[in-house]
């Protein structure tokens, strides 16, 4: 299944995935009299929401008008796919070549940070650009979405825990990154964490093998395949899980490819400003797109 | 006004101060036929709520009977002072005693990392010790709650954004804090966040000048005064609001004082084990206490 998150009328509202295109699924319910989930999260921690989900898409081919479906064009506003995660956890150098361009030693175990709930931001957002940093960097990332409460797992046991995935851009100011032992202050300014378009649940994919990219104004900067990954998703599951449980709703941001700013020689570095667009795509998701204000 | 938070029949429910004790904020309610509100965030969060718990404790007088109090007793589950609390920011090395017993460097800023909300714990709540680490140490804070949204706020203006003060015990799992770059893991487990017991609002208390202390099973461990911190909460809360808003209920945990287990000499470490009690001081405020299991 594959889901979109978006406000209609200052509602929340789930889109799902159809051959006719996004089926708004609380104008299906409506139509259909079922009851209705409102966000993505409730859906991962609720199996009567996760039903009724299933319900109207079971119906979904005998709503045939195209009222019944979200047109995505530029009015539609899209939400970020999970609005209220217990936690953002992210694994920083989990690419060799992104821990090579930023000079680096290899992480002999997962390299854990977090990002702030307060950092989300939603597909076609605009990302404010603080007043105090002058070196903003892109970071495009698979996110994993946490489906089943994972604590002490094995890595062998990780993947039952992950109900699906979306893409994430790990935006970071890298003055403010440097400036502090503790990375937070860089990582969690507000819209610093944009999640989208679209959430697709684990059995339409395979991480192991995607095509991640990244295009700056047009230009491509990131190209790498999540195969690169140094600590793959099930290890990462299994060594966060012996520290703290994982919750449903809770994400993984995996990590980054190389291509960065911070990556490029000193004197080549030109940082993240007003009017930038970054595209972030991987393969069998989607492109999520930001532009910085 | 210092309020209480704690679990009736499954219900969530707050205790104000009064002369007599202790009032149970929904009982008083019903009695009165007013409208309560359940959660202190809710309170700083929405005007109104904060005027309906004013409202009740105007009346409080016309209740006399022990029945409207909360008997502090072994019976009472407590919850944390704070049940959802967007972020928890820490700040670390603000103390120069504790600087200089753990042999680091005086940060030249506020030193900035954060807990989850999944370590939040209730006064009196058992706080487990993870399989994983044998290295669990205690930290008394003071912890400021934020009232007012703060964004790019001066120092002399930061004040104007501080609701009230707690206490907090900033538990952390040293072995996993120094074996990433980044402290989240050792920082994070679940339960190591315990807060409260009570919450005093901004007008009751000087939060420069408060004995700050700390017992090991009975025994002194910590033992200082807020006066010491060396970046004080103005200067804390305009740091962090140069980097991302500050919005009501988050929380600051502000820093501890010297005495922590990592502080001792190698030999003479004795880290925290299941059954050890910490009861965490500071005057105006209360003992937050907690058992290890």
């Amino acid at each position: 299944m594959q889901l979109i998150h978006f406000s209609e009328d200052g509602q929340s509202r789930i889109g799902i995935k159809t051959e006719r295109g996004f089926l708004n699924a609380a104008k299906a319910a409506a139509a259909l009299s079922l009851p209705v989930p409102s966000y993505i999260e409730d859906v991962l921690k609720d199996p009567e929401q996760a039903a009724q989900l299933d319900a109207i898409l079971t119906h979904a081919d005998t709503l045939t008008d195209e009222a019944y479906y979200v047109s995505l064009d530029d009015e539609l506003v899209f939400l970020p796919v999970l609005s209220r995660p217990g936690k953002i956890l992210c694994i920083g150098k989990n690419y060799a070549a992104h821990v090579a361009e930023t000079k680096s030693e290899r992480p002999k175990k997962p390299l854990v940070f977090s990002k702030f709930t307060s950092a989300l931001a939603a597909h076609k957002e605009g990302i404010p650009i603080p007043a105090g940093t002058d070196k903003v960097d892109y970071e495009v990332e698979l996110v994993v979405v946490i489906g089943k409460r994972a604590s002490c797992v094995s890595p062998e046991e990780a993947l039952k825990h992950v109900a699906g995935y979306t893409i994430g851009n790990d935006v970071t100011a890298r003055d403010w990154q440097k400036g502090s032992p503790q990375w937070l202050l860089g990582k969690s300014p507000d819209k610093f964490a944009p999640l989208g378009p679209v959430y697709v649940t684990a059995d339409e994919i395979d991480p192991t093998n995607l095509d991640i990219s990244l295009k700056l104004n047009g230009e491509v900067r990131q190209n790498s395949n999540t195969k690169h990954l140094i600590f793959d998703i099930p290890t990462i599951i299994s060594y966060i899980s012996q520290h703290f449980a994982l919750e449903p709703g809770d994400i993984i941001f995996t990590g980054t490819p190389d291509g960065v700013i911070l990556g490029y020689p000193e004197d080549e570095q030109v940082w993240l400003k007003p009017g930038d667009v970054i595209e972030s795509t991987i393969a069998g998701i989607g492109t999520l797109v930001n532009t910085f204000r």
